[in-house]
């Protein structure tokens, strides 16, 4: 019943027009993805998600994963579908050429992962969790482990996972229990459970790698005494071949509220052989190589659930026939006019429009900074976009997610009746949805991440950068005539932000709850500026090119009109976040936890 | 999993302490409503709610309904559960004692529907459809029908229910074809398929009565042909009698987001023996008796399921350990805090508490206006009853139905990955919460209701009251020394809200979509001022009962805390909303509906 179209003119908009990705660093990703390589990537990848991907969307839903006798078996298509993905050589499309990947752009790679989100969300988590499995062990793990993992993981062959929750921890993981007792060979005998594992188990691929957090016997309290190992379902010879179970097993299958087709299982480990990467003690720090990119990746899921959500409520508005425009009937011939002519459907709409364009270009922004930070010739400028890319992380983790679901219950609200009915699948793409705030790092972990830490991270050199940035661009363009409006916008945006830290700073070192009751707030604020910013370049771009008269001019009118929107119905929320950050937490904190 | 806890305490203080119903006017409701009866009132409903609704909950949504041969067949428990409600007397609680109703105040009715649907919705929403129904009847048909309808519908023995949406039309009832065909005795034939239909057919009671929408033969087109009908499952003989089934039957279950445990029916009407009640094509006027009952009882839904997800929540808070307090180990014993300690948490807890305590004085005020509007010796306070309460119902249905839903998935939140597992009931919660914002009148519909329709009112007389009950209110207090920082924030959204009443007046005039395309701002502007109303009311309450010593003093302090937070939390948003009321229709309505 739903639909699916890739926004392929929108991403090369931003990666050709308005980034001008691959024109102005010299990045060896872009040596080989010229212009039309990364189109040719885009349509390819439109196909793709468009049909392959969508049409088990609802199917993947209704049926779910199932747990028998040990085995997971994914919803009818799943197994075919994944095949393709393998077929075509997706898997290690942004990954170092070395192991077999392909040494794409990041950037370009979060474009495809938009698409695979927005087709199939359940679908797309089993690639996705590959990914950051592999990123880690490249990172991290030394050369013989990473050879014998990574070619066959790039590839798709072989999965991947993350297993850091347990029942009684997910956020403080310095409580975890799991078990790694080392053998006299140098590897470990893994014991204990894991709860929550996305594609914990499955019958896509011959092995799951997992990427497992454990206690070394012996090892200090709390999170100084986590290391993280590769323990493989499968035994892994030395020679890379496959053997027989190494006492991982699958507990249970969780019953959630969306993202069925995802088998998210409890994982038992009993005894099980696992191999050290990073040094012992140290896996947090090996984790949040995983965990940076798989925020960046959850923050896009946010962002495609909105727009497949956001397409299918357009489709729906457009065709259902009630009542009639408050300016005069449109449609006379017919018995109604199409709802898209009610203001308040529009409203709803445009909400979604201007979130979804505005995330994309801030996202894909972030894809570049991710690139430059491993690419860049110039150790300064690579330094400089690893601590960019940290500030905005959380920012777009939390905004993107949050803003996912609220994309996904205005489209829902556009059908009316229809939309809680299953058939029509706007509700499923809102219990999908609803994942994204939690998993990851709660947004309110991200939130407390950004004031905690990465405000203050270089004694807050990078919010200054990104201050500076925004001050130079608005410096740069407010004496253009079309943009000075939201130029000024943007400025009071910035001034409110930069109002809000400076409270932060003298209010949150005397009483850190402070700084914990407004973050949310705060978070949001700059997200909300860092839309602007992004909408106003745009807009600037835009006008450019109707100018020079390059582009589709119909396109570009929309990009103003919607960045018009943006800014009179969405930015005024700066207004009253700058009064919520400086509330504090006096009345947050003032009841007594058993009044409640 | 879940529990649940009746808000007795809160609904005390507002009834007896601060709103002090019963004791201002001369309402026959309260001749027999004695404060002792109401607190009795309040603490059965509590019992039946807590003890034998509530159980039911989650079991009930796993299992749903199921058609087997035509038959409806509830979720195990059910059938005995609603005995219970039969036994107890409580479907004709504020009914008309002369068909065997009690008589009790409708705010006290509200109360009590609070509490049905927190403890679980889909079980309270078929004695809240037998209400609607019992309203329209009593109001409309004549003595003969209401004699043979509402006794036995007042004691629960027959249920109700409204047939309004059809597969082409929901918003626009003009557009609907179920036909009426007027037989020589004076009845109707009625035929046709009704869509969505509440409690359409179930095991509960012996007979269904639906109240159908449906045009008379030769009727005019569009909302004006269109009249209104009883049209018993079973028939019913003159003498009350109950025989065979009278051309009603199930076309299908529909497949839900949430509320599982309620039937919601495709109806089938084939030649069924209609009775006319109100005039020939009159029915939309009968019809909206029904609706307004309706759409507060639905609001009163978006305040219950807010109420019943912060209460898990907040035990899941207090007991899940979790990281450490920011500003140091509150519980050192013990291997992390409880998440109760982290601002971010607290934040989630008192916006939604902010809401839900608000929001329930708000209402209970609703209440006090039906009561008045129905009783109140003196005309001329009727009628002002009638109007406000006509203004304030789209305000309450959109804003507690809206807001319902974002408590239930801060609530969610508060849980991180557990409050997306089916186990903790948290996610049902919003899957059941989602439907309130769509049915009885989608929100967007009751922002056009209050621009369009409810503001123009008796030339914009309502209105005015109500501003004038704000400014007088104001002035009494503004130099309250613990409540003038309140009140001064008050003032201030009131000044927004006249400011934004004026710009409709001037600019929705020349351009309804300009009203169109600002009502759902307007609208939500309004219920904060309002909201802060009543919470400023509270807190002075609560002041002067903790100078004279009454009441308890904890509770007390509470509020004034609750107060603080929502005026410095919350009330902020008043600023942004009159920016968006002021954006108007240009860039809502600017783009192309095939560019979309």
């Amino acid at each position: 019943m739903t639909t699916y179209r890739a926004p392929v003119k929108d991403y090369k908009f931003l990666i050709h027009d308005f980034l001008r990705l691959g024109t102005k660093d010299d990045l060896p990703c872009y040596e080989e993805a010229s212009s039309d390589i990364i189109n040719a990537v885009l349509e390819e990848g439109a196909k793709l998600t468009e049909e392959v991907f969508h049409p088990l969307n609802q199917s993947g839903d209704e049926e779910g994963c199932t747990l028998k006798e040990g085995t997971v078996t994914t919803p009818k298509g799943f197994k075919e579908a994944y095949q393709q993905y393998v077929d075509g050589g997706w898997q290690g499309m942004t990954s170092d050429p070395e192991y077999g990947g392909q040494g794409l752009p990041e950037a370009l790679g979060l474009a495809f992962n938009e698409m695979q989100v927005s087709a199939n969300w359940g679908l797309a988590m089993y690639p996705g969790l590959t990914k950051g499995a592999t990123e880690a062990i490249h990172a991290w793990a030394n050369d013989e482990l990473k050879s014998r993992y990574l070619p066959k993981m790039l590839t798709g062959q072989w999965s991947g996972t993350m297993n850091l929750t347990e029942p009684q921890c997910g956020t403080d993981l310095g409580l975890l229990t799991t078990r790694a007792d080392k053998s006299s060979d140098g590897t470990y005998k893994i014991t204990g459970t894991k709860i929550f594992i996305s594609a914990g188990d499955h019958d896509l691929t011959e092995n799951v790698i997992h990427l497992v957090l454990a206690r070394i016997a012996g090892a200090p309290e709390g999170m100084k005494g986590i290391s993280l190992f590769i323990v493989p379902r499968n035994t892994v010879a030395e020679d890379g071949a496959t053997g027989g179970n190494n006492g991982v097993s699958v507990g249970s299958l969780e019953e959630k509220m969306g993202i069925h087709s995802n088998s998210t299982c409890v994982m038992n480990f009993d005894d099980a052989q696992g191999y050290l990467i990073g040094s012992e003690n140290k896996g947090m720090r090996a984790m949040f190589t995983m965990m940076n990119e798989a925020r960046l990746g959850v923050a896009f899921q946010g962002l495609a659930i909105a727009e497949v959500a956001q397409q299918n409520a357009v489709i729906y508005a457009n065709e259902r026939l009630q009542g009639r425009s408050l300016t005069g009937e449109k449609f006379p011939d017919q018995k109604a006019d199409p709802i898209m002519v009610h203001p308040d459907v529009r409203r709803m709409l445009m909400t979604n429009r201007a979130f979804i364009e505005g995330a994309r270009a801030f996202g894909l922004w972030s894809g570049e900074l991710a690139d430059i930070s491993r690419q860049h010739k110039d150790e300064g400028k690579r330094k400089e976009a690893v601590d960019m890319l940290a500030l905005v992380i959380p920012v777009l983790k939390s905004y993107l997610t949050d803003q996912g679901v609220e994309s996904a219950s205005r489209a829902l609200q556009v059908y009316g009746g229809h939309g809680y009915i299953k058939e029509t699948g706007a509700e499923q793409f809102l219990r999908d949805s609803r994942i994204a705030p939690i998993y990851e790092g709660t947004n309110g972990i991200q939130a407390m991440d950004l004031v905690g830490r990465k405000l203050g991270q270089n004694n807050g050199e990078t919010i200054r950068a990104l201050f500076l940035m925004l001050t130079d661009f608005i410096e740069t363009h407010k004496d253009n005539e079309k943009a000075s409006k939201h130029i000024a916008l943007l400025e009071k945006a910035l001034g409110r932000q930069q109002a809000a830290t400076m409270w932060l700073m003298q209010n949150g070192m005397s009483n850190p709850d402070n700084a914990g009751a407004s973050a949310h707030y705060y978070l949001n604020l700059m997200a909300l500026m860092m839309m602007g910013y992004f909408w106003v370049g745009m807009e600037i771009r835009a006008n450019e090119m109707l100018e020079t008269g390059e582009g589709d001019a119909s396109f570009l009118k929309n990009k103003i009109i919607t960045s018009a929107f943006f800014f009179e119905h969405i930015m005024p929320e700066t207004a009253s976040l700058r009064y919520k950050v400086e509330a504090g937490a006096k009345n947050v904190m003032a009841l007594a936890a058993e009044d409640f």
